[in-house]
Order: structure tokens, then C-alpha cells, then sequence
């Protein structure tokens, strides 16, 4: 029975009761040294040879017989008001069967203030109108023909310009989000500043990176009487139908979201998109199925991005490097539109014992494309502003980095006093340390210098519920897990097949699991916030649990040995009762169509413990001093996310967040024509990700200590914790070999070549 | 936990253990007074809107990209040994993918004895080759491309040659399925005709007719690396699955079979079709989908017919009427290929009480299109024999045929001994005698004659387990069926909804049925043998019940009103402990996304009596002593199948049962050419089926009495039950108008005149 708990929350000055419901409750999580077969082994991918043969279907492959193609307006201005719209050219080339803009379509509020289809656009790239055609190419020259009439308003482009009284504004409450800066803050921090031996104030800025997944954003929508069909390259596809339903006043088992493939996502398709609706709206309109996907260039202006932070730290400590107060003030750049800003502050708050703290953090609306969530939104930006000051205040304290590190660790989360249930920072840094060989090599001289610096990671990770599983065994002995999660890329359903088979007694390849269907799947959390196994996983193990109970009810029945003398491994029956093992398919077969179906749901989070994952990466950089060229020759990373289900997969994520680090902190920007407001690299021609050539050697090692507290999987979530330090260690690195720092990310040849100068 | 019951069965002379695991128990059915807010109420088909609009997809509507088309080379010859085949030129042809025949294809052994690609030839219209191609225009062109040389072998076609010594055989073993005909019998036949004051004797025979369901059969198939998706028009989408993944080697958890509507099967659909099996074949050869339709020209020649039939009934009476022996020989027709029989015995063993029976069935292989299952097979040609047998044996004993009915009205299954669970024969007789005028009136003279003639109806209609179903709640109040059956036109949608929502208290508008796809769904019989609302409808109830369950416990909790206080009605939660009632998506709103996931299982039968289905029906017709033209006038049919879940969809299924009857009756034949084997009218212009001018005034009412031991919806079946009496009765009625009677269908012209120059 579903126990339902109410709690009072205090939320800006309100008491909020809520409600949680608890289910699922009775499996503890895998011994550390339990003899697994999957969990824990290198498999690969399930879904691997239709991914690399081309027969996975993305959003962008559905077809529907009659679809339509859309293409959006987006605005050429950073502000302006649409005086008017003329659609009639348009409408009239052959082959296009509607406008929409906000004339002909319901006004449809969809964030704060603002709507689908609005009469001001906010950045260059806003949505002004889309063309539904036959084709793509007819709806892209239809644009053309589309009279947009626009009273320019000013624009400001820069977050400290933004809060300045006089500045344009982009809403008539202001630019700033919610009128205030949001505030946190512990201790007394003016006492604590004056305890400290040493005291030292730093501002770092960081700059706006664009996502660049590589599928992009889309939606493919479809009505069959007054129920809606979408197929969306979505993060939550409960969110989409939770989203859709609420804008489009449907009922939410008339909204079906449907995502099967996804070529990755890193938080900019974690919510409802314009696209998705707009889709739907025209999809109605002209009783057809229709086609969104969004090219590169709309990816780059209109999804969302890593917003671009100023960062005031002041931090002060005791000449034994104990620290005594530390301080942040942050600017974020939110761009026209902001759904949840990241909270930059996340690590000085959690990284170090620290009793005298304060947040403070100002999101600011500027005339740029929206920021979105970003592969540790938040942590990224305040890691390397954290984690470069550290190292400011080992310099100034003559103190090896690594060292005042250990010397402020702490195992109490320092936000709410409780212990972590496991922390395996410490052996992160150790194991860390002696694989890289920290604290420092011999330097060479001359045009090369080489320089090492480390940073370390704190991230939430351990998922919630509710997330719920069935897991149907068929007559053959092969077992399908059904649930509502979505892959977006990072091998979900690979690491469910290896639960279900671990829980069952299966062979892997008689697993098969199915995702990304609202209407047949069960309700699971967005793919984000690193927590898609820690969610999911658990139902699913709990699913496959009672599947594998009644199995062994029937099996007893059947084979008339006692039930609990019964053990199932590799698909086979086995028991002292029993004079060979029977195969589970000979069991089942005699039963005529019976068909087991077990159903699981998320445990709920222990309330006396914090369940974090932590880790530690060491950079090694070779800076060329004639040319600015940065070279990372080495990444040292140990993370600790409690047990790990793949290897291969983990790997991925490792490798993956490490390199998308590694761009971040020495190339990627998205560059902003202040005079226009024009983003001029919206492109991956101009605008630079990492390709092999960049790529560092990459050691990595797990602290693969299971969390019983976590979740009865004991494991946690390694999506975003690799990219989170990234970015400091190679900062602290390059620091390390110029003997001067650079404040302001990506580390560029000139900011390079500059700072040699002084 | 689920009980697994083992069972002992004597079949063909061996014991086999069978097992029965027994789940879904608990719910007892609705009273008969119980105030019901949706079921037995007429409530629209809830996927009417679609289907009306042209929305719905059915299997000739998918579209893939890359998708391919196949069209069959069938033999022109009715037996023939395959010599050679030379696709060459075929291939050539551009725009062709692939010719798939016995050379290049797995032998994949299908029904007995037979393969997939075969190379003997047994019917004109067998499967010889397959072309892929681009278009269906290109793959019919190249069919003629391909040169086949056949060895002519010597052919039978009608059923008592192919039991003569010297007839061509089929296959080794004979022509007689089985070797040796099925018998029945009880009592002792000697005995009880010797105790008969009246024996008479008379030999029926039936002719073969056509399915022509609408949608013709097809299918899409596609492959993802070693995963199988076909899209199917199908009763039986589990059983596709089984024999896809039997046939092709496969588990069954990588083959997904999906059927979102059909329009329309009688049987023919309830197994594997070649053309399925083809197609998989040719996408994994092509490495692209490929659809594969059939057109009506293929419909009627390949897949499947209610079979000709050939009974000599021999029945004796007592003066006043009592039964005392009844003897059957039938003769089946089953064309080229059988995979299971229709009994035409049954409504001989089990209509009237009759201590001394025997029935014997040869089951007849002739070179002709095979034989399917047919809206209860077997039934409607064994009653139009019996029925008609009775009626002269009434004459014979100068008794009213109702009255010989009635004189010989059991309650007692006659094959088990045990009871029936309800029987609303005599009811069914007694209201439909009332409602049609019966005995007789006075009859018309001249040219015009006037007839009337009743039948009675036995069937089964209880269906079984297994079955599964879940019910999702959604935070909104809203809820979601889903179950692994396929709705072939009869309205199981609607029909589950409307359970679904009386169970859970919910406006039926709230609900969605979602069916017809393996993988996403659970298991379910196949949509025939009337049976689809009495076993997937009450695991949906048992689902909701669950469900209904889950959310009295949150509820209870969060309205901190006592659970046993709360009642659920329109959607709305009422307690005396609440001041007025609250919305179930007020209760759930709060709760985060939980869902709530009801799981049901169809019960058990009962064991202890025999649930079936009754009926009986009365026609009026008049015959044109000049013309020979028979015109119906009224049917008035009463039935009992227990609980009327909807009213709506019922009354489709009783008009078009008597129309299809009519149609058998009066015109339709499938005709073959004698000497070649060729049907003359496989098309819809020359094969006669009833349209809007042929339909008599058709009255009808339902016995309604809920079968409390049947399951726990008390409702039974109703698909087959209105065809099974009304050729017997039209034939009954034109006996009586032409004082003369016709032992042949159909009920010709010709056959009229010449009964009329007699």
C-alpha cells in the first residue's frame, strides 16, 4: 500500500505543505562483495548495432504519410515590438499551407510574461512566425515572404549593464529574475573574516557555451481525433506531456509523447520546447501531421546555453589553510528567457567545511538567446571560480593545493548538517594523486612550460522518485522491461537490461527493454541531473524482484521442489531438490500464455543522510609561450559514484564530460556582435568544440564503493560529476606554468599571450 | 501469488499433464440491480471520431522510410510440382529488390508437411514467389517476368472423390486429415434408434463461403539490428508474435507485433499468415521494411474459407417428441491446407437433450484454397443441418417445431453432465415466439408465398484466461487502459473503457484504451471465439480495481478521511468526514507524479458447469413462386450472452451476424471451375454479398441476465452467436412457404425453381 507522508516546507516565506508518496521499499542494496554477473561488467550496448547501422529512428526519421514540414521565423533584432505581420505573400507560394504567428493562433502563455507566439521578441533568433509547407525548402523560402513590421527597441546585451536603473528592459518588473538576488548563508560572515590570518577577493568570469547535441531540438506532431500524437527529441517525455497538456487544455491521456533514440541531450531539451507546440498548434491547424527539427544554426541561437557568469569570490583562512569565511557574488547572464537559473554557489557552499558563508547570486535578463539548463548547470562555472581561488589562497599560504584541500574536508553536508552517507573524496584525491603523480613534476624551460593543477567535484546525483517498472517474462524465458524513462545517449537501456538480468537470473540477451512512450510506459523522472540510473534503476530492480518472485511461485508449483531451496542463474532452475537444472522457458511453457509481470517503483531518499557524488581530476598542460597555444597533455580523474552498473558505458560519461571540460575551458564561446546582437558563431564552423586532435591521454578510476543509503542499487550518477572540475584543474594547470592566472574563461591564445605579457 | 493447478488430460489416447496457474480472483460480478453508470449503457465507440475521419492507421496505412513493396506469384495451376523457377529476367527489372522463392529462402516449415516456399503447388492461388520492389505496380509487372515450370500433377477438388482410393493425394499420407475421421459418441446409437417410434434420415450440405472482411490481410515488417517490429491486421497479435519468433528462430522478447485498428476479421485473421511471415523474410533480405497487402482477388483465393460441407443426420423420436438417438456424418471440405477443423458435430451434442449420439467427421484435403475459421465454424453449418432435421421431424410428428424444441430443452451440458451456469434458451424462445407472431399466420396465396421458420443457438463465448491489463492514473484525474488485445471492429475499446471507468468511479471520458501491440502491452487471447469482452474485460476490471484501490489508500491519507468512508463517482472522492466532495485531481495533484498502476488478471473458469452462450432466431420470408427470388422479411432474434456491456456496439454485432447469415444463406458461394481449379468469382463483383437492399427488418432483444459464474463482468460473447441460426432459419421459413425442402446452400433461384417443379 502506497503510504503517503506530509511535510511542511517553507518556501519564500510560505508554508507549503507537501506530499510524498512511499513505495517501493524492501530491497537493500548489492554487498559490495556480492558475485554479480552483469552489474559491474563491461557490456555493450544493446541497442548498439541499430544505433551504428543507421536503423534507429531519431525524431528527425519519423514519417507520417501526408506530414508537413515547418520552418520558423526567428527575429533579426535583440528587441523590438511586431507592429505587424503580413503573411499573405507567403501563403500564397505553392506548396505552403499555413502561417502562424500570433494572429491566428491562441495566445498561449508559455514562461513567465511571455507567450508562443509573442508581439516582442526579446534576442536575435525569437520565434516570430512558422511556415508549414510541403516540403522544407518551400517552407524556408516562404520565410522570406513573410512582412514582419518592427518597432526596434533598445537592447542591452551585458548582465552588469542590465541591472544598471537605467537599462532597457526586457520586462516591466525589470531585468532582474524574481527583483532580488537570491541569498543564502550560514554563520556570520563578517566574524569569520575576521578570524582569518588571511583573507583574499578574486573575480572570475565565465564565458556563455553553446550545447551543440547532435541531434537537434524537434518535434514530429500528430492528431487522431482529439488525441495528440508527438514524437519530441526530449530529456522528459512526462514533462513534454505534462507540458502540452497544460498549454493545449488536454487531458494527459490524450497527449502521447513518444522519444525512441535521442542523439544526446546535456539539459537544453530537459522542458517543453516552442517548437514542440508550435508543431502541435499547426498540426491541428491544417489536419495534417507536422515536421519541426531545427538546424544548426537555430540550435545555436534558440535552445539554450551555459550562461556567461561574473563571479566575485572572497574567501579568508587561518595560516594553517582552515577556513574561516567565504563569500560569492554572482552574475548571471539569463538571456531573454529563464526557466530555472543554475545556482552557481552550489560548490562553496558544499565542497569545504567552512562555517561563515554567504551566496549571493543576481540572474539577469539580457537581449541574448535563453540560457538552459547544461551538463551541471551551475557547478561548472562555480567549480572553476572555487577551485582556481583555492589554489590562489595554497599560493598565498605556501601550501601544496591538494593539501588545504584535505586540510578544510569535511564528511557533514555543510548545507544541512547532515552526514554524507558515503564520501569517497578523500580516496579520490589519493588514488588521484599517486596515478598523476601530484604534487608536481620537474617543469621544462623555455618556450614550452608545463604546469599541473587539480580541482575537485561535488554533485547531488542519487535521483528520486517516483520512477516506476514492469519487467513481463514471456513463455520462453525472455523478459522485456517496460518503463517511461528515455535514453538520451548515455546507454540506459543497456544498464536496465543488466539490473533486470542481474535481479532475474537471466541471461542478458534475453532482456529487452523499452522506453520513450508516455501512453504505454510508466511515469519516470527527465534524464538530467545525473540521476536516470539512481531513479530508474531501483524501480526496475524492484520490478524484476517481483517478477523473479512469482517465477519462483510457479517454478515451485511446477517443478514441486520447495520454494526457497530454488535459485535461478543464467535462466536456469536449480535446486537440491531438483536432479539437473531446469531452464525457466521449460517451466513456463506448460503454463499456456501465463505471463509474469512484476512492477517496481523508486524507494524513496533517506532524510538523515546527503547522498552526493564526489571526484577529483589533475590536469598537465603544456602552454607554448611564443604562440598562447594551450596543450592538455593529461587528465588524472577518480570519481566516486558509488557502485558502478557498466564500465563501458561509465566510460563514456567519464570521457565525454572530461573533453567537454576541456573545450570549455580553452575554446568554446559563443560570441555576441554588441553592436546588433547577432550571435556571429552559431555554427560549429566558428564556433569550437573539441575534436581528436585536442583530446588529452585520459586516465580515469573509480572509488567503486557501493551507497546502501543511495538507493538498493548502491549506485549513483556519473553523467555531469567528469565536466564539473574540468575546467578548474586545466585553469589551476595553466596557472601553474605561466606563474600568472587568468581570470576569465576559455583560456585563449590571447588571453594567453596577454597575461605572458605583464 | 499465483497457484498453479496441475491437470491431467486424455487427448488422442495419451495423459497429459496440463497446468492451469489460477490468478484474478476476488471480484464477483455485478448483481443484476446494481446501479450502473456505464456498462450496459450505449455509449459511442470512444475511437469513433478517427476512424470515421480517416485518422486511424491501419496496416495498409504505415509508411516507413525506405519502405518496399511485395506482391505474390500464386500458381495457376490447382497441384503442381515446381520444376524450376528463373527469376533472372524479374530481378533485372528496375526497380525490383529482391524475388524471394524456395531457392533462396530458409525452408521454414509452416502448416503439415508444407513450407513457406514450397515446391508442390496444391491450390491455384498458392504461394510460388514474392517480388520486392520499389512499388507495388513494378512488383506486380515483374511477376509476370518470372517463368516457373511446373510439373502438372493430377488434382481433386471435390471431398468425396478425394476419399476414394484412387484419388490424387495432396500429401503422402492421404487425404484425410488425421488418417482416420473424429468421433464422438455417447449412449448406445443402436439402442436408441431401436427405441425411436419415428427415425428419418436426410443428407445437408453447405457450400463454401468467402470472409471478405474489409481491410484485406497484410503486412509491414521492419528490422532493427535482430529485432522484428511487424505491423499486422490480425485477431491474434500474441499469437503472431509466437509464430514469427517459432518460424524465424527468434525470442519472443525482440519481436513486436503492433495492430492499432482493423477493419474487420471473421477468423481469418486468428493465425500466422504466410504473407506476414514473407515479409520478414524479405526486410531482412533487403534490409528495408517491407509491406506486403493482399488485394480482394488474393483475399478469396488464399486466406482461408468457411468450408463446403457434406452431413448425413439420422435422428429418431418418440411420438411425443423426445430425442432418443441422433447420428452425424459429416464430410468437411478443408481445401489445400487445415491447421485446425471447424466441428460441425457440436450443435448436435450439445442443442437438445439426446442420450444415444454419435458424430463422425472426415476432414477432407482437395485441391482448393484452404480452409480458416469463419464466424463460428462449424455452428452455422451444423445448425443449418440440424435445425432443418428438426423441422422435419416436427412435420414428421405433426408437432409445432417450437414445441419439438421445448419437448427436448436441457439444462444440462449433455457432453460434461454438468450444469449449464445460466441458460436463457427457453426465454429466448418464449420472447422471440411473442415478438414474431409465432406459430404462424396465414400464409399469402398466388405467386407470393409466404414461410416461417425458426433456429435455435448454441455457443460457447466465455472465453479464458490468460489475460492481463493495467490501469494507469494520471495526476489529472484522467486514466489509461492497456492490454495486449486488438479491437478487429467490434468496439473493444469502447467496450473497456466503459469497464474501466465503472470500476473506477470515473466520467468514461477520462479513460483511454490502449491495445494491439505486444511489446508495450500484455498478454491477451485472440480476438475470436466471441470471447474478447469475457477475458481481457475482466482483467481491465480487476486492473481498475487495483487501481481504484491504490488510490482509496492515498486518498484516505490525504483527505484524512477514513478509507472505508470514501466512495469514488463522476471522478469525484465523497466521505460524510468531507464537507463536499473532491476531485480525484485535487487528491493527486499534490502527490508529485505518482502514479498509480493497477495490474489485472483474468480468473479462472469454473469448473463445476458450463458457461455458454444461447439463442434463437425466427424468419419470415417470401418466395417468388416465379422467379425463385426468396425475400427475408423479418428476423426476430432473442439472445442470451449474459451482461450487455454496451447496448450500441452489441446491436452491430447481432445486425451484422443475421445479415452475414442471410448472405450465407441466400447467395454467397465461392465457385471453382471444374476443370481447372480456377474460382470463377473471387471478387466482390461476382461473389454475391448481402447489401442494403437485402436486409430484412431485424428485431432484436437480449435476454439480459448477468452469468454471475462466467467471470466478473457476468457477460459472455456476442460475435458469433447472431449468424449461427439464421441460415437455418431462413431455410426453415422457405421449407415452410414452398411446402418443400431445399438440403442444399445456398438458397438459389435455381434451386427454388427446381424444388418447384418437384
Amino acid at each position: 500500500m502506497p503510504k503517503v507522508i506530509k511535510t511542511k516546507t517553507e518556501f519564500e516565506g510560505r508554508v507549503l505543505e507537501e506530499y510524498v508518496v512511499v513505495e517501493g521499499e524492501g530491497l537493500t542494496a548489492w554487498d559490495a562483495q556480492a558475485p554479480l554477473k552483469f552489474v559491474g561488467k563491461k557490456i555493450p550496448r544493446i541497442d548498439g548495432p541499430e544505433r551504428a547501422t543507421g536503423k534507429a529512428a531519431y525524431t528527425f526519421d519519423v514519417q507520417l504519410p501526408g506530414m508537413l514540414y515547418g520552418k520558423i521565423l526567428r527575429s533579426p533584432h535583440p528587441h523590438a515590438r511586431i507592429k505587424n505581420i503580413n503573411t499573405q505573400r507567403a501563403e500564397t507560394l505553392p506548396g505552403v499551407r499555413a502561417v502562424l504567428c500570433y494572429k491566428n493562433t491562441p495566445k498561449i502563455s508559455f514562461r513567465r510574461q511571455t507567450f508562443i507566439f509573442d508581439e516582442i521578441v526579446r534576442y536575435v533568433g525569437d520565434e516570430v512566425a512558422c511556415v508549414i509547407a510541403d516540403d522544407e525548402e518551400i517552407a524556408q523560402d516562404a520565410l522570406e515572404l513573410i512582412e514582419v513590421e518592427y518597432e526596434i527597441l533598445p537592447f542591452v546585451l551585458d548582465p552588469e549593464e542590465a541591472l544598471q536603473p537605467n537599462a532597457p528592459k526586457l520586462y516591466p518588473d525589470g531585468n532582474l529574475l524574481g527583483g532580488q538576488p537570491e541569498v543564502y548563508q550560514r554563520g556570520n560572515l563578517e566574524q569569520g573574516f575576521a578570524q582569518a590570518d588571511v583573507v583574499i577577493e578574486r573575480t572570475f568570469r565565465t564565458q556563455c557555451a553553446l550545447h551543440n547535441c547532435m541531434e537537434p531540438h524537434g518535434s514530429v506532431a500528430l492528431w487522431e481525433g482529439d488525441s495528440l500524437t508527438v514524437w519530441d527529441s526530449t530529456q522528459h517525455i512526462f514533462g513534454v506531456r505534462e507540458g502540452l497538456a497544460r498549454l493545449l487544455g488536454l487531458p494527459l491521456h490524450k497527449v502521447r509523447v513518444i522519444k525512441k533514440y535521442m542523439g544526446g541531450g546535456f539539459g537544453s531539451k530537459n522542458n517543453l520546447g516552442k517548437y514542440t507546440v508550435i508543431a502541435a498548434l499547426a498540426a491541428r491547424m491544417t489536419g495534417r501531421p507536422v515536421k519541426i527539427v531545427l538546424d544548426r544554426h537555430e540550435e545555436n541561437l534558440a535552445t539554450g546555453n551555459r550562461p556567461a557568469s561574473i563571479q566575485r569570490l572572497k574567501i579568508g583562512a587561518k595560516r594553517d589553510g582552515a577556513l574561516t569565511a567565504l563569500e560569492l557574488k554572482a552574475i548571471i547572464a539569463a538571456g531573454a528567457y529563464c526557466l530555472w537559473p543554475p545556482s552557481v554557489g552550489g560548490p562553496a557552499r558544499e565542497l569545504y567545511a567552512c562555517p561563515n558563508l554567504k551566496t549571493e547570486q543576481y540572474t539577469v535578463f539580457t537581449n541574448t538567446g535563453p540560457l538552459s539548463a547544461f551538463r551541471a548547470p551551475g557547478y561548472v562555472e562555480g567549480t572553476f571560480a572555487l577551485e582556481s581561488l583555492m589554489d590562489e589562497l595554497a599560493k598565498e599560504l605556501g601550501m601544496d593545493p591538494l593539501e588545504l584541500r584535505l586540510k578544510n574536508y569535511t564528511e557533514i553536508d555543510q548545507t544541512t548538517g547532515r552526514p554524507y552517507s558515503t564520501k569517497g573524496l578523500r580516496e579520490a584525491y589519493e588514488r588521484g594523486a599517486k596515478l598523476f603523480g601530484w604534487p608536481r613534476r620537474p617543469e621544462p624551460q623555455g618556450q614550452l612550460r608545463r604546469g599541473v593543477g587539480m580541482a575537485s567535484q561535488i554533485w547531488s546525483g542519487n535521483g528520486m522518485p517516483p520512477a516506476y517498472a514492469l519487467v513481463k517474462i514471456n513463455p520462453d524465458g525472455t523478459a522485456t522491461v517496460i518503463t517511461g524513462t528515455q535514453d538520451i545517449g548515455t546507454g540506459t537501456k543497456t544498464v536496465l537490461a543488466q539490473i533486470a538480468a542481474e535481479e532475474l537470473g537471466f541471461p542478458i540477451e534475453k532482456i529487452s527493454v523499452e522506453i520513450g512512450d508516455t501512453q504505454m510506459g510508466l511515469y519516470a523522472p527527465l534524464s538530467a541531473g545525473s540521476m536516470t540510473v539512481a531513479s530508474v534503476g531501483p524501480a526496475v530492480r524492484m520490478a524484476a524482484h517481483e517478477a523473479r518472485q512469482q517465477l519462483l511461485d510457479v517454478a515451485a508449483q511446477v517443478l514441486e521442489a520447495p520454494r526457497e531451496s530454488l535459485t535461478i542463474t543464467d535462466g536456469l532452475l536449480s535446486s537440491p531438490a531438483l536432479q539437473k537444472p531446469v531452464a525457466v522457458h521449460e517451466v513456463l511453457k506448460n503454463l499456456e500464455n501465463f505471463m509474469i509481470i512484476g512492477r517496481g517503483a523508486r524507494e524513496p531518499n533517506p532524510e538523515d543522510v546527503t547522498v552526493n557524488t564526489f571526484g577529483a581530476q589533475f590536469a598537465e598542460v603544456t602552454v607554448d609561450t611564443e604562440t598562447g597555444e594551450v596543450k592538455v597533455e593529461r587528465i588524472v580523474a577518480v570519481h566516486d559514484s558509488g557502485r558502478v552498473i557498466n564500465p563501458l558505458t561509465l566510460s563514456s560519461q567519464i570521457e565525454g564530460g572530461i573533453i567537454q571540460g576541456l573545450g570549455y575551458a580553452l575554446f568554446e564561446q559563443r560570441v555576441v556582435d554588441r553592436n546588433t546582437g547577432v550571435v556571429v558563431n552559431d555554427n560549429l564552423e566558428n564556433y569550437k568544440v573539441p575534436t581528436a586532435l585536442d583530446i588529452p591521454e585520459i586516465v580515469f578510476e573509480m572509488v567503486e564503493r557501493p551507497d546502501p543509503r543511495a538507493n538498493n542499487l548502491g549506485a549513483k550518477g556519473v553523467g555531469e560529476p567528469p565536466i564539473i572540475p574540468t575546467a578548474a584543474a586545466i585553469a589551476n594547470a595553466v596557472a601553474d606554468a605561466l606563474g600568472v592566472r587568468i581570470y576569465e574563461l576559455p583560456l585563449t591564445r590571447e588571453k594567453i599571450l596577454k597575461a605572458l605579457q605583464h
